[in-house]
């Protein structure tokens, strides 16, 4: 069952902490089971560690593991942990399904090592079967919009469960999940980001050390 | 059906609207058929209209509808409409289901005439069967909580559907859902909103002027 997979996965990247790191806590179903571990080996081993928050989400489940939390104005990061939505034989990623992909990419990319934890059905021959998500400004939400097309996308506005109205993320934003023929995706990466009103893309290039992929038959360790 | 009574609610209470009002465009299901009627109007009519919305949910829907759109710095409000998820008989409301009660209290208390539309099962002999929602920054949600159950209620924190994290506001905040044994509205009103970190809770009082009810009867207006 899927969610056993997720559990195994994020429980076998969790043994991976060592005591006294800074460890980056990514968001997601993955990795809640990443954290969960985390407060258990705090306990029962009485690990001395630090963790930096990727979203709301994690900022609290870290809190009900008792993982002290830090920020990244006093502390480095020793190892991220954090799930994707596709990842390709290159390590390149497509995150913010969880709508948390900016602060992800801000503590990700700072860490000194970057392990992604996913199930098989995240691996992908080629990125942009998921669509991108693109946090951006709720004033430039047209301009945006517009310029996504014009440069090949499909742009959605994601909406709120429970209200016609727009998603807005920790940081006050909006997404749109951009359906895109992904075929350079550093290219892709960077030009997203070009545009005035896009404040973080998710489409995530060089910056996974290992991946962590859980099947039926078990998890496999791929590293770069 | 639900929905054919708060179509004719919405619908009725665009009735009321008159050329050159600047009016200010309620949040939630029922003010959705009231923004969608008033657009009709400014087509069939030539109305000439100015909305203020109170949500990014109601600034999209007045977008859609081709209602000219303008701020409180810009102007003031001539009427207001807007729903509610309690009404008692002295018309003191319960608001914020749809997390937009900060913004849609500045905006309607601001208006010459509020004009609340409900369907029947909203209206109460006595507030406090739906929880009071309280607008709270995020660096506040411990302390708050705190004092809340101090004050006799019991607060869930809103959360998000698709992800284990909290609802976000518009503004970026939490909401707590709390439960109160609501005997004074106004005191209590004022006692939320006195304690720091709360930005604005969802108690209404004093500031109802009409309810336009509907039923499976047809829609009643109650004058104060």
């Amino acid at each position: 069952m899927i969610t056993e997979i997720k559990r195994k996965v994020g429980y076998l990247a969790a043994e991976q902490i060592k005591d006294g790191d800074v460890v980056g806590l990514g968001t997601g179903s993955t990795t809640h089971f990443f954290i969960e571990k985390l407060g258990k080996r705090i306990v029962d081993e009485e690990l001395k560690l630090l963790g930096i928050p990727t979203s709301y989400q994690s900022f609290f489940l870290a809190k009900d593991a008792r993982i002290q939390i830090t920020t990244l104005e006093e502390h480095d990061v020793d190892i991220a942990v954090d799930g994707a939505d596709e990842v390709d034989p290159k390590f390149n990623l497509i995150k913010g399904g969880g709508a948390a992909h900016t602060l992800e990419k801000i503590v990700d990319s700072s860490a000194s090592k970057f392990v992604v934890i996913v199930d098989g059905s995240k691996m992908v021959d080629k990125l942009g079967n998921f669509p991108v998500p693109v946090e951006v400004i709720p004033q430039a939400s047209r301009t945006v919009r517009d310029q996504l097309i014009k440069m090949g996308g499909s742009p959605t506005m994601r909406m709120a469960e429970r209200k016609d109205g727009p998603v807005v993320t920790d940081n006050g934003n909006f997404i749109y999940d951009v359906k895109f023929s992904v075929d350079n995706p550093k290219l892709l990466e960077v030009e997203l980001n070009a545009l005035p009103g896009v404040v973080e893309n998710g489409i995530f290039t060089d910056i996974v050390d290992e991946v962590l992929v859980g099947t039926e038959k078990g998890v496999e360790t791929l590293k770069k």
